[in-house]
């Protein structure tokens, strides 16, 4: 039988036929457990993964015959990161001479069931996730078959048991600000993310020590949370220029923001950067291409990517190494900022 | 052995014990070069390959067990055309609960030998490539497996005897100009694409058509090639508007070139549409999300990769079709068009 002989490699822990024994089973059940098909009985199944977990079986790679995957997830494809990152993966893939299996888990936080069951089939050297979480039960279906898997986390707020790649937010925040106050603004609106997300704070807590040090007030009136989309920060940005005092500069917390200020500047006959300047963050590739080209924050994404990978390849060589990692930003200097008039 | 046992699945027509005797070589042989290792002499490769040809083997699919595959090539990830294409064929992957395996050529324009090995090993339900050309080898080693494959390509230019998935690009110039017709132009400058490129000629017709049927003239110092880049927007809108009499309306043949000639616009002190009116090609994202936000020809490129994966199963199935598609275009107007002034 095909799955055994493989599995049957696996010498020097436990085998197949063992645990089969132990939980009273076939082996061909055993196999089906492994390989996360959904035909099992869910107490066989749960006894035979306490098994496997007990004796930390470790599944044999891919035959040396077959070419070798690593899986990438997106919580959401259609994001403008994703290409950065995907290009990242495949840099380091390539190099390993791996191929890299492309999911999107959709509109749900987490994978689907048929997302593990595909998975633990393909038997990757390891799984890249971006944002998703993992669902406790997924975890342990990867760490009892020694799958590792690392999450790629520019938000900021992995779980603390999961290895991880994120971007120094504050730090961001505060150079967006600090590059805005030495121009010599004064008034500096910032519209951050969404409240609930770690790297909104971040941001804004950025900007707060940046307006702080320099003896500024960052009065609520300037503070405005978005959604990290074009629409809030269009909106957003109508609702800061309708101020009896409008501010002179926006820190727009992304790109998309940035290009929603651009668009509400230019419907309210404002040039941008002569009557107002505009930071955005991420430095996606059209922050290069509107008009005019945005002043912005790097974030790292190709690089966060290679890390995840290379993360992923030592945590399956069980290389010791720190499992939390963010790498700095960077502010990019373009045509959207420039000193205030008067 | 492993693949031995594997491949004698493949009952009812040549095996591979039979392929090895004909060659007079092993069976090892036989796998090796099924597998597309490079550690087999050529002039063994070549025999074995002959036979595998002539008796039109089949390899089995992949085990029931493992998780199927579809491979996506592409020649370059940084076109901000791949993210709409990989969402296409992610969602037809899906629903065949196939993984999607994503590799960048490079800069050559055909896959690398370590490619076509890996997708030997990986024995995928087919393959999708994206502009990619085949090298007529990796085209016979391909079909001597039955591996079909289907060639997604906007620009328009397949090898005649690929199937392949394309667009309207005629049509779209066409739609594009008679928009600006339509409008109240009469001067209408034309950035298409390189001259060496199908698409690029093909819009460029388009356009001659529209001026023409509307008794117009196309007069040779409005018809200027571009990149398909910003920066040919840029400096062939320079251009125009340096002529002593300026087009009032630009057709810039790609979104990327359109977004170069709204910052030619923004530097020469023209308003978008008030004195110079844009129309863009293709419909990627940052088309809405430009200011003004694009009136461009929308390229289905999620739909055309939905299509090749489509066509890539119907092959695999053998059942008959048109290998050879193009898909509508359409005109999005948004808000950069709009009537001349005076």
């Amino acid at each position: 039988m095909l799955l055994t002989m493989r599995d049957d490699e696996n010498v020097g822990r436990i085998t197949l036929a063992q645990v089969a024994q132990q939980a009273g089973v076939s082996i061909s059940t055993v196999s089906k457990v492994l390989n996360g098909r959904q035909d099992v009985a869910a107490p066989t199944r749960v006894k035979v993964e306490r098994l496997l977990e007990t004796h930390s079986y470790r599944r044999t790679t891919r035959s040396a015959r077959e070419a070798p995957l690593i899986e990438l997830v997106f919580h959401e494809l259609e994001s403008i990161w994703a290409m950065e990152l995907i290009r990242g993966v495949e840099n380091v893939a390539k190099l390993h001479g791996a191929g890299v299996v492309l999911t999107e888990s959709g509109t749900r936080h987490s994978p689907s069931p048929e997302w593990i069951e595909g998975v633990l089939q393909r038997r990757p050297l390891g799984v890249v996730l971006v944002f998703s979480a993992l669902p406790v039960e997924f975890k342990q279906q990867l760490r009892s078959r020694s799958i590792p898997f690392v999450i790629i986390d520019p938000a900021g707020d992995p779980e603390p048991d999961v290895p991880s790649v994120g971007s120094a937010n504050w730090s961001g925040g505060l150079a967006a600000t600090r590059h805005l106050i030495e121009l010599g603004h004064r008034r500096i609106g910032i519209i951050t993310g969404p409240d609930d997300m770690i790297c909104s704070l971040a941001r804004l807590d950025g900007y707060r020590s940046a307006m702080s040090m320099a003896g500024l007030e960052a009065s609520s009136d300037l503070v405005l949370y978005g959604d990290f989309h074009v629409e809030g920060g269009y909106d957003r940005t109508m609702e800061l220029l309708a101020l009896p005092d409008p501010p002179t500069a926006i820190f727009a917390g992304s790109d998309l923001q940035a290009l929603g200020v651009l668009e509400a500047a230019r419907v309210s006959g404002l040039r941008v950067p002569h009557d107002l300047s505009v930071v955005g963050f991420d430095d996606v590739p059209i922050a290069r291409w509107s008009s005019p080209a945005l002043t912005t924050v790097h974030q790292p994404l190709r690089q966060m990517a290679e890390e995840a990978v290379q993360m992923l390849l030592r945590l399956r060589d069980d290389v010791p190494m720190t499992t939390r990692m963010e790498l700095a930003t960077s502010l990019v200097v373009r045509n959207s900022t420039a000193a205030p008039r008067d």
